[in-house]
């Protein structure tokens, strides 16, 4: 196998030399209206606009020559495929399929791949399994409330979208979660429920994750506490045969696969039991649709239509090659709150990662540190330091031109969603053309780039679409760094460790440095 | 006035030449019992342990040198006491006194100027009206729940405070918050609330705050169509004499100053309003206790006890001379989810600036980028780039010995507040010693610098310190980068190309890029 550097890439070269010179936004007139027509995609009901980076017509030849010679698409096809694409060449690793597509490739064009056929064969018995579930559990009435157990993967996602679909939800019911191993979030997230009416999920693919376990118990012993068995209250998602697999503890269990990393699983049973008890089935089916849907897409040829391609490019010319080490993404709104979130581990966990696929440290540095919070709330946080600070920030803006309650109020003359709509594009323009003033406190230098992923509603379809946007504009990035984004060696240490401190503190171990550690919490 | 550049510090170029070779973590035998026990400062019942750092001791005396040539201590006595330190020196400039301390300055040692008395009597009658109005609130029980509308300061804030301590609240009274623009905010915000039992909290200090002032006016509609008077329920915050300042339209007028910035308002009524009305008035006046004890600790001489100068200082070591753009605050501790929200804000608008107080282009790189959510749940989502990513994050931990509800649970032989900290203590051992494997997957470099702030409990006390110790750090930061921390210019072109925008959409402007825009969203 040949193996591939970045710096062997033509468009390599080709960028670094145009990366002296980006694109100048401030210049009049180079912002135009003929621009923001043309630097346009558009996939699954979103647009996406980019006149506002940092880019030439040059540029985006140059990043499309880049994807060609890294044969992005090709590999891309080979995940969706079910070919061992999680593995470090040249050394132990995982060595494992990523299908994640597969628990949702349930639509047009289906994977024709033997592998991939028999993951989504196996994703829809689930798939089956949990409609069932769903339509005893409206016909019986007995659970208004769902609390969640799980930390990571089996949180983030699923949370993120319960919050982005709240609007849409069955009037009597809720979902709650608890994720952290201090006890506080238990205590905080049992407060108030009636247990009687209340299922519990236990998420955890190898059924040993300790913070999941370990709240797991606590919740039973409250569940013992007020006479009810756990064994009717509780469910689980989880690996074949793993200690979760278990139907004396459990009401029902629910199937996940190691071809499904965590930060990939909200698609899978982990989001579609959360969706399907608090939206019905039904709406979840339709997230699945957008999810697949953008699946499809980003198999296409070109930029146009392929987003998660273009998303990538344009991480990888901010990142790579104009050498901004973060991305913030900024939801116009609010039903996003926490995708930022969910999207930091999706990319940071993925692509976080300082060897290539050969397990040689990377030339390059890799994913950017995502964050963000919704504006137009982040326009009277931290915008003073997007605009005026010393470091530039890429934003990547989500917007939508409908509200999701489609309740609205005039006030001064316009609605409230075009107010909203209005400081999205105010911001996009005013960031990248910025301004000239004597007053060097009032002067915007301006070439601040930044794109928008416009659609019309933020629905179950639209929702589903913009994840899988994410998951494999993440996966395009990996194939362009060269790096392995499916695994997450880094987390052992820290987890190692934890066990020799929690050793120190039952006293079962002599760990100096611990120790030290704890005296300082003990003299407190 | 003598101008002083960063570079003209003779402590700058020990610091940069201590950069070159900073202190190696990963030696064996390096981070030690003895150095846990050495590198500690402590103040108002927190413990700062910093041997975790990239600092030698030759590098904390060229911090504490640095320090002193910027006269950073002389400089906080100025802020406390009121002196105009909000302006750019030669240019227009805001020309304010900072005094958000006198907001909290009613207990030992007041401040003795005559500004920061007149000040502090202010804030007073503030808080004297408060109590009684929180009296009569609780004597008549009319009101349960209390809505808030207010953005930016006077959002993240007072919230994160109120997430933080839930814990303490009373039974039958809840808080509710509206920030966003997005009518969906409102809409999700006022569901299920009986607005009968609801006091509404409006708050701006100019009063013209377009989100607030919109989505007020929204929240009042709700109230008309319930048959329900506004004025009976609806009580603001603001600056005195402004449109907000309506004893017509208001319950209650509570009153703001120029002298308080919107970020550092959460100790002024903005803050103590919620916390009277959920804890009761006592709990907000234990709070404002633990803000003003370390506002006092601020001004003693050494970093054995000035926690705010000590992170100041850490900051500028990582941030300025080992060029780590950004900073992750990672609260063990669930209650703190929403903290690094508010001081994102807290540091990035006040020192996220690209002149210095001069109106002279910055030699250095000015404020980080603060991110950062909660671990262990972090631990699951991003601690992959953490340890193995290609760009090193400094760390800011904060743990507590204690949980707030003291309830647990012990699973395994541990309880999960110990398997808590287990894993704070461990993360910041294995961050910095790293490990060495011949699998390059499973190498960590280590070296990645961390800090822990560790405290009994969360409490009122506590929560007020933590506060006043980044607020503080703040203000010292800007003072040894040399910029103007306490205003904002960065968030006003937005808000001019906003209103374009608006009218844009109401067809009464013509503002080609604008137009191009909203053409886009309307071939939706």
């Amino acid at each position: 196998m040949h193996k591939t550097n970045f710096s062997d890439y033509h468009a390599v070269h080709k960028l670094q030399q145009l990366a002296l010179h980006p694109f100048d936004l401030t210049v009049e007139g180079n912002l135009s209206p003929q621009r923001i027509n043309s630097f346009i995609a558009q996939a699954c009901g979103f647009r996406f606009l980019y006149a506002t980076e940092r880019v030439s017509a040059e540029v985006i030849t140059a990043l499309i020559e880049l994807a060609k010679e890294a044969r992005i698409l090709e590999k891309m096809t080979q995940m969706q495929s079910g070919d061992v694409i999680n593995t470090i060449h040249g050394f132990p690793s995982e060595n494992r399929s990523v299908l994640h597509t597969a628990t949702r490739d349930f639509f047009q064009h289906p994977n024709q791949s033997q592998r991939a056929i028999e993951a989504t064969k196996e994703a829809k018995q689930e798939i089956n399994k949990l409609s069932a579930f769903i339509q005893q559990i409206d016909a019986e009435n007995t659970f208004t409330d769902l609390l969640c157990i799980g930390i990571g993967g089996s949180d983030l996602g699923p949370r993120a979208n319960y919050i982005a679909l709240k609007e849409f939800k069955k009037n009597n019911r809720n979902v709650h979660f608890i994720s952290n191993i201090d006890p506080d979030d238990t205590v905080s997230a049992i407060k108030g429920l009636d247990l009687k009416k209340t299922l519990v999920l236990v998420i955890s693919k190898t059924g040993t994750t300790l913070e999941t376990r370990s709240n797991e118990e606590f919740v039973k012993k409250y569940f013992i506490k007020a006479k009810l068995k756990p064994e009717q209250h509780f469910i689980s998602i989880t690996g074949k045969g793993s200690p979760m697999d278990d139907p004396k503890r459990y009401l029902k269990c629910f199937y996940i696969w190691d071809w499904v990393g965590g930060r990939y699983s909200t698609t899978s049973m982990v989001g579609g039991v959360i969706l399907s008890f608090s939206l019905g089935f039904d709406l979840y089916w339709e997230f699945l649709k957008g999810a697949s849907a953008m699946d499809k897409q980003a198999l296409t040829e070109t930029i146009d239509t392929n987003l998660p391609i273009l998303g990538a490019l344009l991480s990888v010319w901010n990142r790579t090659f104009l050498h901004s080490p973060t991305l913030a993404i900024i939801p116009y709104s609010q039903a996003l709150a926490r995708y930022p979130a969910h999207i930091q581990q999706v990319e940071m966990e993925s692509n976080g990662k300082r060897i290539d696929q050969f397990g040689r440290p990377s030339e390059i540095q890799t994913s950017m540190i995502i964050w963000g919070e919704p504006g137009t709330n982040a326009q009277h946080s931290f915008y003073q330091f997007i605009h005026q600070g010393t470091d530039v920030v890429p934003l990547e803006f989500i917007g939508f031109k409908e509200s999701q309650s489609k309740q609205d109020s005039t006030f001064e003359g316009s609605t409230l969603q075009q107010k909203l709509l209005s400081n999205l594009f105010a911001q996009s323009i005013a960031l990248a053309i910025g301004q000239k003033n004597s007053n060097p406190n009032k002067f915007f230098p301006g070439n601040r780039p930044s794109h928008i992923l416009l659609g019309k509603q933020l629905t179950p379809y639209a929702l589903g679409a913009l994840l899988s946007y994410y998951e494999n504009k993440v996966a395009f990035e990996g194939f362009l760094w060269g790096i392995n984004s499916f695994d997450q060696e880094g987390v052992q240490l820290g987890k190692t460790l934890a066990q020799e401190l929690i050793h120190c503190f039952t006293k079962s171990n002599d760990y100096a440095l611990g120790e030290a550690f704890i005296q300082q919490l003990e003299s407190l």
